[in-house]
């Protein structure tokens, strides 16, 4: 912990923000290759001698053709992952950003940041790599929310006006 | 407001940035419950002998088994509450960091803070928990929405470079 | 760049954060407007005498009837467009925050947010509203997220922490 508690905390002087930063911004590229997992499976799904388009335009991408469908089973595992992403992630940075300006212990916040990076990765692989069997993704799952959780405690005890 | 519009906003001995950030987590823990009331709503339907699963390695988890169904109106209904939430409360949550740094009136700040926060978790019961008759919540979502576009313009009317 | 690396950068003195903030604003106003485009998309329905809602008691806003459909094509596009913003801007919003305090070169920071904004807005564009031919909308997309990598390798090179 810096010792001045009313001198900024979101620069890179401080080693919290930096550690934050970084895996910020992992966790931001993982949540992009989604979108890139998303249209290789669905071009993969050449093979089948068929193209999977989300919209009636996109068929001209191909000159083999290829149908516009919204139920293939790979194809909505994905978009399954990257949905739970979206409704983790983009939260979880708010919530380091708040954590790093509450000026936590450095260790803490630290580790807290490795291992949710850590868990929100596992959950990716095992929902839509290697899919391995449950209850595997929802300990990955259940563990980034309570990271979560245990963060936005902190936060709330540090605020003193709302 | 503060004197010197040189120095930082962002840290917690600014008393507007302490009321975001405790009405910030309120709202990303209302947004993480909703995870977990969709969880509760596939379960629920236990009571009707069979569980319902958005993936098929899932069924594991329940030994009477249990099927994979993307139509159950109540699962559905817990979904677009999450989805909604999704389409709001993230950029409320960076809207509001910019309106903490573009040191705004206190008062005002804080109680824009304090009726998004009240609206959007008023949305989800009328959305999700009781069903309350239209248009109740699309007053509420209107609320939300309004509360975001005054902030959005405050902040712009700050900025002096672009 | 400002020459002290220990002081804050997220305050309006930093040009950049300036830049930052005003475009971050746009594109959040523009996300606000997807919202408004399904709700008219919906309602312009009507001509051909029928309302499409998403949940059942929404019909009882309209006193000539409504249905629930959930593959009204002009609908589905509006919200695959609306989706991909979801997908795309918040991590954005977060990248470019963190790239403002990574103290980036002012003239090339802003004019990358200046590029990603204008390529957005143009992404909806060719998406739903004058739903141009593909590969329009796929360069868009990928000029986007080509800007979001740029971004997140300067912030990640930029710390020494982690």
């Amino acid at each position: 912990m810096l010792d001045n508690s009313t001198m900024g905390l979101l620069m890179k002087s401080n080693p919290v923000f930096e550690c934050y930063a970084f895996y910020s911004c992992i966790l931001i590229l993982k949540m992009i290759m989604m979108s890139f997992l998303t249209v290789l499976q669905r071009f993969r799904k050449k093979v089948r001698f068929i193209y999977i388009f989300i919209s009636p335009e996109d068929t001209a991408i191909s000159k083999g053709g290829g149908e516009v469908k919204y139920d293939d089973p790979d194809i909505e595992r994905v978009r399954r992952a990257h949905l739970n992403d979206l409704e983790n992630i983009p939260i979880f940075l708010i919530t380091g950003l708040l954590l790093v300006a509450s000026n936590p212990p450095e260790m803490i916040a630290n580790n807290l940041f490795r291992i949710y990076t850590f868990v929100r990765i596992m959950h990716t692989i095992a929902y839509a790599v290697f899919i391995l069997p449950q209850p595997t993704r929802a300990i990955f799952f259940i563990a980034g929310v309570v990271i979560n959780i245990i963060m936005i405690i902190y936060v709330i005890l540090s605020m003193h006006n709302f």
